[in-house]
């Protein structure tokens, strides 16, 4: 069994794009990412925080856009428009998940595609399934792709298996798992909370993606040995052991999956990292497509 | 066995539109759904002409543009901003396939999305992809999904399996079988012409989606007894004893699959009636919105 590990493999990407950063023309602006926040959701501003650190890191401008809780949807709408408008700014992102009152699908679609660098919006998802690559594909499942490929895994022909049907990972990367093209080409499966007997199909997988968002929720039985499971719960739960009160488990019950697959994501250390990554890969693909 | 009628559920839909068409207040204009057929290919002058046929039969207005063989993208797309730009066009649909040197994909997004009835536009599949049912869902697609909800086959918890991945209708219908809403809720795999053991997955079908493209590919040992089986296969075979020297064949191996189907679509007459009823249900949509 082999763990990937994600933190190293986000790490080259990161290395990588900080040299292109530093290789531009003297005089010309880095890349620039902005953040909207709404609202002080301690996970939001973790979240905001180590993007914002990472895009510093590599060299990138950055720009913070904070909203209260309780903003309209015309003020968050204005907001938008501003970044968009604005020809400093190569890439958007805001940061889910939204407060209820606001709807996120339409606040993910207001953002121009070419500055959707989430990938969230409807037509860069649209673009996902037309095998088209001129768009910017979601940070998690383009994360996800990119571990698969830089651990060495074919996906061809292969049984993918991805448990969980969400907007933000597992509709998209069944699309991208799908796709005609090197390193997809899967058969793919996507099953979720009313599916009848998951086990007897998550047990099919020679790739399983679990992103169910429920602790440790793919046990030992639901699992073929010889799998690559890619974990991409990050579930707090409580552990009164550890300083903070709790600790970061995945969707998988790691210590009993963990000896029966070939090749495992850790949480964290696994998918997060990547997310983080791609971002900052999606910004730089964004600002160099304008031609600084 | 059960054969599901599409010619009969088709020609009820297109009934009710007619009544609607014909309801709407005196002096106003009726819906205009607008044909780009890019030269003269057999197959291309049918389709076009039967929903030509269909829309005037409704009483829905409708226009022709016909485009030479070889005319540039240039022009095709002078051609679609024109439909676009022009008020009382609610519809626009380009025949596929287009000749070789025109980019599908790109002809498809830049008919304007609240225009883009046939919904293969990239908005138009991003909407699908996030349970938003805002836009136009393209037609075979929404054609099966009718079949079924008015055949009476419930999806939540099934394992629906599509065999083709087309952007036409593979992988639009997956996503729609996957929705969080009632009539979908399937788990869904989708496999293909990479697929390994596609016989062991095929036979896993609550409800089969055969849309490959090659003629009576799907035999009675790839279908689970009992199982629903949708055929969207539309294959000329050669057939010296027809006048016109083919018969029309489905994806499916019709008479060895069909006494084990509990239902099952027949070709022609299954799915095929569907689509056209489809397009021109989004065509009345479009011209709903707009307010008449």
């Amino acid at each position: 069994m082999e763990i990937i590990d994600g933190n190293a493999i986000a790490a080259s990407i990161i290395a990588e794009l900080k040299e292109k950063v530093a290789a531009r023309p003297a005089g010309t602006e880095p890349p620039c990412i902005a953040f909207i926040r709404v609202g002080d959701d301690p996970a939001s501003v973790s979240y905001v925080n180590k993007k914002n650190k990472t895009a510093a890191e590599i060299g990138m401008a950055t720009r913070l856009t904070l909203l209260p809780e309780d903003v309209s949807e015309d003020k968050l709408n204005a907001a938008i428009d501003e970044l968009n408008a604005d020809p400093a700014v190569h890439g958007i992102l805001i940061q889910a998940p939204l407060p209820r009152h606001l709807d996120e699908v339409r606040a993910f679609r207001r953002i121009a595609p070419e500055k959707d660098v989430d990938g969230l919006g409807t037509m860069n998802l649209g673009k996902i399934a037309q095998d088209d690559d001129s768009g910017f594909v979601c940070c998690t499942p383009a994360g996800i792709m990119e571990l698969l490929r830089r651990s060495g895994v074919t996906l061809s022909g292969k049984h993918v298996v991805v448990v969980g049907r969400s907007l933000l990972v597992g509709k998209p990367v069944a699309l991208l798992a799908l796709q005609k093209r090197e390193h997809a080409n899967a058969t793919v499966t996507v099953c979720h909370s009313r599916t009848a007997d998951l086990a007897a199909i998550t047990r099919q997988a020679d790739v399983l993606i679990a992103a169910i968002g429920i602790p440790e929720f793919i046990k030992a039985d639901m699992v073929k040995p010889g799998a690559v499971v890619i974990d991409v719960g990050i579930n707090r739960v409580a552990d009164p052991t550890r300083k903070r009160g709790y600790r970061l488990v995945g969707d998988v019950d790691f210590p009993a999956v963990s000896p029966l697959a070939s090749k495992i994501t850790p949480v964290p250390g696994g998918v997060g990292p990547m997310t983080v990554a791609m971002l900052m890969r999606n910004t730089f693909k964004a600002w160099e497509r304008v031609g600084r």
